[in-house]
């Protein structure tokens, strides 16, 4: 008779073949968007959903409940990291046996639906020609959610949240937002004012040639961390990380005439790819060595982004490097005004646009709309109504048109309902992770000067990125702060960085 | 109880799903080539060995025997089409199912570190120090060979060929090949004759900046009929065409001193490309819709290669393009000379440099000395001694060194054993072809004159493309040309381009 070492065992086998599959499958992805001919586009949906049931009919087989009920039973004979990584088993499995596999398919095909409808939509400005589509995601996303609630026992928000962010409590989350939607508008008026005293940076004069962009973007990811032995840097319509640890895939679309757009998107995938590249490697192929969740994903990002490469430290380093690049002359290419130029505060209908100070409204708005339509509280036809006021009172302006409101973002139309907070959620994470580390290691803050970013790498990896799945997001922030997530810190460095007081 | 039709239906739905797993395989191996980074190397093994096991289970699945019998006992109900296919489903399953698990493993382990082996053997010209892992990748390519040709009850060569050029067999290759290695020698004699009493060609002056290389070989693969909204072009050390029919992803080697390399390897791919893209629709995923096997896949590609793009009409219209692409000057650029350079010959060692007439001679020697060392009549250690022997024979020139000799090509090294014979195949295959369609249509080779490659691709998607894996090669040929596949048109054309006589 097998143990439960035996099936444990097994199971470690069975979980790393679905770890394969899911390395081929974000290939396949990356060249979609960077590769791949437009003619490519049925073929390519064909390989990927393949591959997609393949993984999900490894997930759900027939054997897999009881492997895993044998392998718990037995766990007393297994190590820490081992017994994390059946924890995660069981997560994954459960997750994926939760929902019907007809649902599964009627939602993603809904979804698929949708995400084109929407594009004309936005294209035209014209909510009311998405609203059927739209109408049914949110049933279909609606009856998953249900599933997988009544599977996890959770409410029906977090058991959507759960897919980016295992774990994630909408009370927790609730407490975080309001706190912050009290702060910020406030907050956000004193900044606005002191920008005013101070008056207008000085903007550098493009335009900016897209190779000196390109060479320059190669340098900075280098110093955050990442080689091109083992990386690549290619364009696509929106940056984003894919690929493997060994073989990191990072995107950038390049602005002529604002070089910032394209290298802040770089440092911001490169935070990204480190984590991914920092997991621990002897549990590479297992879910017990996966990135933790989109909280601690998009900290990451953002801490090198948003805390690293924004502060005064960084531009000490980047200026004169910045202006070599493009051959820059005069005021505008001090690192003093650099710096004021990158954390600038303004105000602006688009999300993926704002600030850092303003991202947040951006965020805690659609989490309460997407809350509100899913317990039926907010009919899909009142949502532009429910977008401008929500604007009106959180960054008090109001979008021209839908496009420019309701209709910007992909993720409601594509079925990815619960995936918001995690932006806000994750910046909020950056600031507590990097105020502790700057602490600790004091050789940080004075190494970004030098563009040394290995100290900070450091840290992260033995804090962060090392420990993959081991921990839940509120057990490792507490293990690397001292405390689970909350926006104390976050306020803190929002308070430093704007306001001169 | 299910009827043949359904029986049948089931197999497709299986064979549809394996067709797609071969797709995302060669994507990945397209990646490889072209964008991964080294360090990427030791995950996409682990990515491919995956979606191989993948491929292989299903293809010998345990109830697969059973399913294809019934359908089998049943398929007078069903179409022409779906009775062949039902063919080649028999076919691929029993080719899967003949050689056992652990001695695929085997065999590809050996070879794997064979190859490595070989490349620096290479490097350093030293046989000796390859020889071990040779000789294992012939024991373990007898095995398997062995136990395929027991299944497919054929001769031990046959079975290996099978692979590569189903129905292929070592009784009609001998007797074209015994007729050409009679025919060649005394033909090469004429020509190098007839070549220096014409005196040298004139050859354009380089370098030929690789940005202008590169238009060139789009502006030349457009024209043959790639079209690149389904279609990339690539550079990779080896050029190669892979990718799927709406998706066509061909590779391109430049040299700064020679053009033609580059842009002869481009033709080439894109007669390959051509193929896969002529491909019955209605068929795509399904065994009956590939590619027929490597002889004529190879014959499509020399067709547009040596036949096409190697005609006196063809540099009518090529030669104005290739000046202008090059800003050329002077008689070294008239279609006449750009001509003679095309169809120069000069016997050499290096089998992937050499020119159609003595291209034969390097593929007998290898189809020999393959053959005996398969049967025990040739041993590893005395194969530096042949293949020196043979090259004297055959061509009159001796390598100086392994490297230039036994050690040039990759097939042996890596287990490719039996595929050496598609290429001289495909090149009497293509003459053959080419022969029938240009006397077909009238509007062919005027056509190739203007750049107008539409009335031979038309033919060749009648007569060749669109017929995937319906018929057997010789099947096909005999209704395409009129006769099975056989040296006359081949001998006829070197005749035609080679003596004014």
């Amino acid at each position: 008779m097998p143990t439960a070492a035996d099936i444990y065992g097994r199971l470690e086998r069975r979980f790393h073949d679905i770890a394969v599959l899911g390395d081929t499958i974000r290939m396949l992805h990356w060249d979609q968007a960077t590769m791949m001919p437009t003619g490519g586009a049925m073929a390519r949906s064909e390989q990927l959903a393949r591959l997609e049931v393949l993984r999900h009919e490894r997930l759900t087989a027939p054997d897999m409940p009881d492997l895993l009920a044998e392998a718990e039973a037995g766990a007393a004979v297994l190590g820490p990291w081992q017994q994390a990584n059946l924890r995660e088993m069981r997560r994954l499995a459960d997750q994926a046996a939760a929902v019907p596999e007809d649902l599964v398919a009627a939602h993603s095909r809904a979804a698929s639906l949708c995400e084109m409808v929407w594009r004309e939509a936005r294209r035209k400005n014209d909510f009311a020609a998405v609203m059927p589509d739209l109408q049914s995601v949110l049933d279909l996303t609606r009856q998953v959610g249900e599933a997988r609630a009544a599977r996890l026992g959770v409410p029906l928000y977090d058991a959507l949240l759960a897919a980016y962010e295992p774990g994630g409590e909408t009370a927790s989350i609730d407490a975080l937002f309001e706190d912050l939607a009290a702060f910020l508008p406030v907050f956000l008026d004193q900044v606005l004012a002191e920008q005013d005293r101070a008056g207008q940076a000085a903007k550098p004069a493009g335009p900016f040639a897209i190779d000196a962009q390109r060479a320059l973007c190669r340098e900075m990811a280098m110093a955050v961390g990442l080689d091109f032995e083992t990386a690549r840097m290619d364009e696509s319509t929106h940056p984003f990380s894919s690929g493997v640890p060994e073989d990191s895939r990072i995107t950038v679309r390049y602005n002529e005439d604002d070089f910032a757009e394209g290298l802040m998107a770089v440092l911001h995938e490169t935070g990204h790819a480190m984590y991914e590249r920092g997991r621990p490697a002897d549990w590479r192929y297992q879910p017990v060595g996966r990135a933790r969740g989109m909280v601690l994903h998009e900290s990451q990002s953002l801490l090198v982004e948003m805390q690293a490469c924004r502060s005064r430290e960084f531009y000490d380093w980047a200026a004169p490097r910045l202006q070599a690049a493009f051959g820059g002359d005069g005021p505008a290419w001090t690192p003093a005004n650099l710096h004021r130029l990158a954390i600038r505060v303004q105000p602006d209908f688009i999300r993926v646009d704002a600030d850092e100070v303003s991202y947040p409204a951006h965020v805690i708005l659609r989490y309460r709309l997407e809350k509100a339509m899913l317990s039926g509280d907010l009919a899909v036809a009142d949502l532009p109504g429910a977008w401008n006021a929500g604007m009106t009172e959180l960054l008090g302006i109001v979008p021209p048109d839908d496009r420019r409101g309701c209709l910007q973002d992909i993720h409601w139309y594509s079925g990815a309902w619960g995936y918001f907070p995690t932006y806000t959620l994750g910046a909020l994470a950056a600031a507590q992770i990097f105020e502790t580390a700057a602490q600790a290691d004091p050789a940080i803050l004075p190494g970004l000067g030098q563009g040394d970013f290995a100290p900070l790498m450091a840290w992260l990896r033995r804090h962060v990125h090392g420990h993959g799945s081991r921990y839940g997001t509120d057990e490792l922030l507490a293990a690397a702060t001292g405390r689970p997530l909350d926006a104390d810190a976050f306020k803190r460095h929002l308070r430093r960085r704007y306001l001169s007081g």
